[in-house]
């Protein structure tokens, strides 16, 4: 049950929850493809199959399979894969390397920056993410995300849904779990959150994965929060 | 000598640089003292015995004499080493509690949240702190420093001048030293940071320890930058 009173700070997975990274991607990976004479490029299943071998990657830092590999160098990874399947063979190293920092630009959906500085004007707002630090930087200074600070992979050196990253949150911001709220498209994200005692925030993002969304297609639990905006968020904290 | 165009982040000493601890601590602990029946304390020489106390217990976490220790545990630990000395047995926990709070809203010299704000429109500004996560962010939102990300101890678990620190700052700021320009009061920070590549901004705070300051009275070195205050700092980045 929502303990309003003892929220501090709301802290938010960030790709899927406040950005938009299927069709950013697929604006960016458009315009590229069209510079080396692809009229017709399928921006939008580029974007499915990068974001497709995010997860099996990032799985096999947790899994200790390889050493820390910041997510920046996981995104140029998987780049590279689908390159050749996707027909992109003529980018040059300077164009992908451009292309890989489409995910420093990702366009926020559209009740999102209002909606975190609505919650920044009572609670610290921050990043909860598996994004690298200066990416998410780089997101919030372009897109005009207000984050009081960032939260990510990179300053506890493991991903979601990892534990440490759960555990090392909440410590740092100060220590008392259900002082931390944590917003997410992503039941399963909400669910850690919740065992480690966060409270929980869900929003509804039916666009995340196109058309054909097959998971988070609801909430799967009593969240302490259920919405389907930032805004929804802030309307049911008060502020 | 400034790269100007290299800079893509700004990062800053807090206490001292960006903030008066020493008037703040006084002015807090005038108050709580006069609470409990003392009409005239001392706060400034309460201020200078807490901060004195500090080095020290950092020096000892540095040295692996003890465990990691949040500058928040230390800052407590100390308050309860100084409370007899200076009469102040009566404070209940709560009032200790309170008062070791008082670092969490210490107050921005007059130039700091406009130099600040000016160099954000254009540069990532970021803590960078051997305080806590937590009073930081505290700390930002109380005196509106409007930071783009608090890189501080307890993210490194690293006491200044540990080069942990600075190496940990300039990898999750993109991995170029030349990309950073550290900010500080200090000449060993600034002489820590040029060691690993960053670059320098030295902002000259006479009033930091009272009358009687006895260190950093002038640029020790040929800092990228030499100035009074962070608007010199945002007048000199052409912000």
């Amino acid at each position: 049950m929502l303990n309003k009173d003892a929220v501090k700070a709301v802290i938010f997975d960030t790709y899927g929850t406040v950005v938009d990274w299927r069709t950013s991607i697929a604006v960016e990976a458009n315009a590229v493809a069209q510079t080396i004479g692809f009229a017709e490029f399928d921006g939008e299943a580029f974007a499915d199959a990068w974001r497709a071998g995010y997860h099996p990657k990032m799985k096999e830092v947790r899994d200790g399979l390889r050493p820390w590999t910041t997510n920046d160098v996981l995104h140029r990874e998987r780049l590279e894969d689908i390159i050749p399947d996707f027909g992109l063979n003529d980018l040059d190293d300077a164009q992908r390397t451009d292309l890989n920092k489409a995910w420093h630009r990702l366009s926020p959906w559209s009740d999102s920056v209002s909606g975190i500085t609505r919650l920044k004007r009572k609670y610290i707002v921050s990043t909860f993410s598996n994004g690298s630090y200066g990416l998410l930087l780089n997101m919030a200074k372009n897109a005009g995300i207000p984050w009081d600070s960032i939260l990510c992979s990179d300053v506890y050196r493991a991903f979601k849904p990892a534990k440490e990253c759960y555990l090392a949150a909440i410590e740092l911001l100060g220590g008392e779990p259900e002082s931390v709220m944590l917003c997410a498209a992503h039941n399963y994200d909400l669910s850690r959150g919740r065992k480690f005692g966060m409270q929980t925030a869900y929003v509804d993002r039916p666009q995340e994965s196109g058309p054909n969304k097959t998971h988070d297609l609801k909430a799967e639990q009593d969240w302490d929060i259920i919405t389907t905006s930032i805004e929804g968020v802030a309307d049911q904290m008060g502020v």
